[in-house]
């Protein structure tokens, strides 16, 4: 097999450690939320390296940069990307490297002079993270039609500043019919931001779907007693219903296929010495499996009522949000896992627990990733880390499934 | 038996019903925090009261007002009191009772003609509730030597002013040789702020001490991780073993003689979809035997040890405060029953489960309290209440205690 290995190790490692000056805090951390001045810098940074790289730039409405590679024939392309934002107090590779591996995957094309059948595509999503404007994937959700452009030009950030405006400022608004529109497949390398990879010690996640996920929040309402004079048996503690109900959903509901997180929680009045009153948490269930998520979402309802009836403490409960599981594009994902394959990589198929812009590309035509496992699992804070020797595998992989796609 | 039965219901509740419109907040609440405008305006209402009521008043240093009333001998004095402060959205009765009662007691006194051996003394302590000026009962703790007076001068409200300027703006900052010094006996009288009298349908609490508390803060360090990627086994969930901690607490550690309280709990990161990585929260544990809350205390730091090894998170607690159990005096308490028995009332033992000014106090000499019933056992809230007929049988309860130790 021929261009196998292939990618240019320091030319990589050169753009990537570009992009981790660009909006560095201590720590290795990055802070490069959307639409701002660091947000803009990195943006012509890589513009400029897409123009070395010989590849054509178009900017939509929503500020999302598509940079092309034509194809030996007028067919849809093959697409890949990312987002080149950042969490506040983010890390360094969440988003970045996929867009940065497929530029890479780009410019060994160029090296070793490869023409495909197919044009290519490289997207760098707006606002992916949601941390500066609400909510998140506003580039990639608004292409796949779940916001319109009136809503992501609305949002604003916490200093009152709107996504439009911002977009203006940075000089990154484009124009409508530049958006994403009929594509071959979409390919988004991302890293795992989870454990599992590395626990199982797995080079390459071929990522087949999103989990679903159902949210639900709680309120008890007990009664507030001062600790001193108020005996265990009169008391209607909202906080130790609730410990009791945490207990249950950890034992009882939450599987080997089913998560169950307790995320937030408060409680009121919140003093050393008062029985508290109310408390107030979050349930986040996830599973690869809507079924199990759905049943575990009723039995969570259950045990919330059961133990709020046993301590006579009142229950009101909302579900904030319901996604159902998607799956990805099974012949994408075989393409991807035969990469690995030939490569000689250790492969897992696996299903993401988070959501990304590919979860809204997948509205639009034949979508997958592909994970490269996260040290630790952490993501989201400076310390947010890939090794090396992964990240020259992810993008090895994401060149050979490039290759195979684009001549299909 | 003469003298029974015998206070001015009418006078008194004319007293209450002025003390409750002096700060009314909505829905029968009180805002009258110390040094303020409406604590001004309430201790000159008050001081007026006592004139009429032929006392002579005294204020020390620290603002605390005294009205006495000469006994037939020069003996050491029956002091009463409390305080007429409240909390920010306080209740009608927490303190106000203990001062007006007391208050109506001399005033019986003078209506029947009645000269008693030892003289009497009625106390308002300044900034029992430490709603304004942090920690509570400044007042009685620095005449009992707790704090000293630079101390209680320079502590601040969360706008900036001192005890001293306050104090001094108000009009009440008497001399260092008023303070309260030797005294016969000290009685307290207190609403609940519990619910056992209540629940028991008992008049009278016959209070024969505070229980011993002691309070224990407790950080759990786990990892934060995105709740979707990461699946249950490989999570170190702060949160959940706070939870698994709190219900061992309340299964094993809390009995009828011993109380547990997580009142204040925090989790970080505190978002929906993040599995938290640490727990902050507190224990309170309060028993009348000092013995079995140093049990307790020591079961509960084991049980904490236990559960956070067994889930593999690192755990720190941090003994924040200790009061030994307080004995009040028992020849008063003996007093104080019989006349509750004369009367006609029910009564009971107890142990006061909340601080008090009589706490302080008991530092210098012979002390105990009287209870009155708190409906709901609710208090530092607007629907703080005390039935009007169980004010009454405190205020006889205390007449008739008052005319048997101002005769010893």
């Amino acid at each position: 097999m021929e261009n196998v290995n292939t990618i240019n190790e320091e030319r990589l490692f050169r753009m990537l450690s570009k992009s981790s000056e660009t909006g560095a805090i201590p720590q290795n951390g990055l802070r490069r939320l959307a639409l701002s001045d660091k947000d803009q810098e990195m943006r012509n940074i890589y513009k400029d390296w897409c123009k070395e790289a010989g590849l054509t730039l178009r900017v939509d409405d929503l500020g999302n940069m598509y940079a092309r590679r034509e194809g030996k024939q007028d067919l849809l392309p093959v697409v890949l990307g990312s987002h080149l934002d950042t969490q506040p107090e983010g890390g360094r590779f969440d988003g970045v490297l996929g867009v940065l591996l497929a530029l890479e995957v780009v410019q060994t094309l160029n090296d070793n002079g490869i023409e495909t059948e197919r044009p290519l595509e490289i997207v760098n999503f707006t606002n992916e993270e949601g941390a500066r404007f609400e909510p998140p994937m506003l580039g990639s959700g608004a292409i796949a039609g779940v916001f319109d452009q009136e809503y992501v030009y609305s949002r604003k950030d916490a200093e009152g500043y709107s996504f439009l405006e911002e977009l203006e400022r940075i000089g990154y608004k484009g124009k409508e019919e530049n958006r994403l529109s009929d594509f071959h497949s979409f390919l988004e390398l991302h890293i795992e931001q989870g454990p599992i990879l590395e626990d199982e010690n797995i080079q390459i996640g071929v990522v087949e779907g999103v989990q679903g996920i159902s949210w639900l929040e709680v309120t008890l309402t007990g009664e507030a007693d001062h600790a001193g004079p108020t005996p265990m048996h009169l008391r209607k503690d909202a906080l130790m219903a609730a410990a009791e109900i945490m207990n249950q959903l950890e034992k009882e509901i939450a599987t080997t296929d089913v998560t169950v997180t307790v995320g937030k929680i408060s409680v009121s009045p919140n003093s050393v010495n008062c029985v508290p009153g109310e408390a107030h948490f979050t349930v986040d269930i996830r599973s690869t499996n809507d079924d199990l998520r759905k049943e575990a979402l009723k039995e969570t309802k259950n045990t919330i009522r059961r133990v709020s009836e046993d301590r006579d403490v009142g229950e009101e409960m909302k579900e904030l949000w319901e996604t159902e599981k998607i799956d990805f594009d099974r012949s994408i994902t075989e393409v991807i896992e035969n990469s690995a394959i030939e490569l000689g990589y250790s492969s897992k198929r696996m299903l993401s627990g988070a959501g990304h812009d590919a979860k809204y590309v997948h509205n639009l035509g034949p979508t997958a990733m592909i994970f490269v496992p996260s040290v630790n699992g952490k993501s989201h804070v400076p310390s947010e880390l890939t090794l090396d020797k992964d990240i020259v595998s992810g993008a090895n992989t994401l060149y050979q499934t490039v290759l195979t796609l684009s001549n299909e």
